[in-house]
């Protein structure tokens, strides 16, 4: 637990581009969210192939970060960082932790950090807090999808500033990417490296187009979402923080992935 | 009536120019939204100059298009178009109307419109639907802030669409807005055009800083919010669809503000 807090000693609030025209949220400061993480993953949506034991069906925890454009946690179609590869595929936190402590400490485009607890099922809820400022008003973070090869669900640099005000409440439907680092086909899939390494993708129920899929419904159009976050301003920010906002995440409690 | 739904035959759903990266709703189709607008401009949060008569405080209809970024219905710090400022100024919208209009035939860049019932008094709630389109992903709206020179509130290109999938629920507070079309300073100022015509500001607690303004409250460090907009996802889209989603503007019932 110390360490992660030494870990997380970062993260400037300068930043000398900004992150667009409309988006820097210049009249209003600091803003703090709830974010709430609920995880719809349940027998009845996904029947197939739906882990039960040795895991059973999960979320690992949530690490997340607010940041400029400056900074990605990862993106649709780009190849992720051996951060995002670690976490997707084993839930550990310790390469990504570093690359975004690099990003706040190089480029000053992460402003916190922050994480939220396991859920021990493919249902239930998670949530903690985080705090956005007017130059890094952007959402992300991953949580893994567990078991699986390397898949998560995630939001990519989601905007809280709208019109130069912080939105108030947003929620969004989560679905299944592949990190593409591990060419598992199945929930339950043996660690088989993907070399070379293939992007991000967003997995359907129709891709991978491969019956054996854990996620092929050929009769979907679309699946169902597999877990969906909302994030609620607060309403009394404290200005009275010195420090940027940061949340140490909990350690990961993803034993029971390796049982 | 039959006027208004003569003008809107319009829109087509091809576009050239995709809006952005991740921002096609690539995997959905068209997604229909309620949306929601609160108005909470009341005398205890407002209570300079609050218009308590002739008119009393009220909200003109909505007047809302979807759309990709090839179309833009305001934009803050540039010049309101002849049509946002015909509605700004008099709530009348058939200016802008055909600049929707034109805008959907010549670039394709419009989805629909949409409109929603004036509020005869400062707070309340007014409601309709809209429907957006993967290449057509953004909402803009202006409900005119009643009596007042040119004053009002709106969203500007909020993006529905986010990784690729349609928002569940997006709520946003919203701000006063001058159109930069007539020079009155407070509620109830008679009609003194802008010569040469200025931007559109937004109206804060310090700006205009001037005693005289309506919204001036030095005391303050933000305006509360004096409208709050909710888009809600609606589960089941109506995919026998055939056109754009269309909800033609009820009629204008802002005489009272010209009594």
């Amino acid at each position: 637990k110390v360490i992660w807090t030494l870990l997380v000693t970062i993260l400037g609030y300068a930043s000398s581009l900004p992150v667009g025209d409309d988006s820097i949220c210049t009249t209003e400061e600091l803003a703090k969210y709830s974010i709430i993480f609920t995880g719809k993953w349940s027998q009845t949506a996904f029947p197939k192939q739906y882990p039960l034991y040795r895991p059973p069906a999960q979320w690992s925890s949530m690490l997340g970060v607010t940041h400029s454009s400056d900074y990605s946690m990862w993106k649709k179609n780009e190849y992720a960082s051996n951060g995002v590869r670690d976490f997707a595929e084993k839930g550990e936190a310790w390469v990504l932790m570093k690359e975004i402590e690099e990003a706040g400490e190089k480029i000053q485009s992460v402003h916190g950090i922050f994480s939220a607890s396991a859920i021990p099922s493919g249902t239930g809820q998670t949530s903690t807090e985080l705090e956005v400022h007017p130059r890094h008003p952007l959402v992300s973070f991953v949580v893994r999808i567990v078991p699986s090869p390397d898949w998560f669900v995630g939001i990519d640099s989601l905007n809280l500033c709208e019109g130069g005000h912080w939105m108030e409440e947003v929620s969004v439907d989560l679905f299944p990417y592949d990190a593409g680092t591990d060419s598992g086909f199945t929930f339950s899939s043996p660690n088989f490296a993907t070399i070379p390494q293939d992007t991000v993708t967003e997995i359907t129920c129709s891709s991978p187009s491969h019956p054996a899929n854990s996620f092929y419904y050929p009769k979907l159009k679309i699946l169902p979402p597999i877990a969906q976050v909302t994030m609620v301003k607060l309403k009394k920010t404290q200005l009275g923080l010195s420090a940027p906002f940061i949340n140490p995440p909990a350690k990961s409690n993803e034993v029971i992935d390796s049982v």
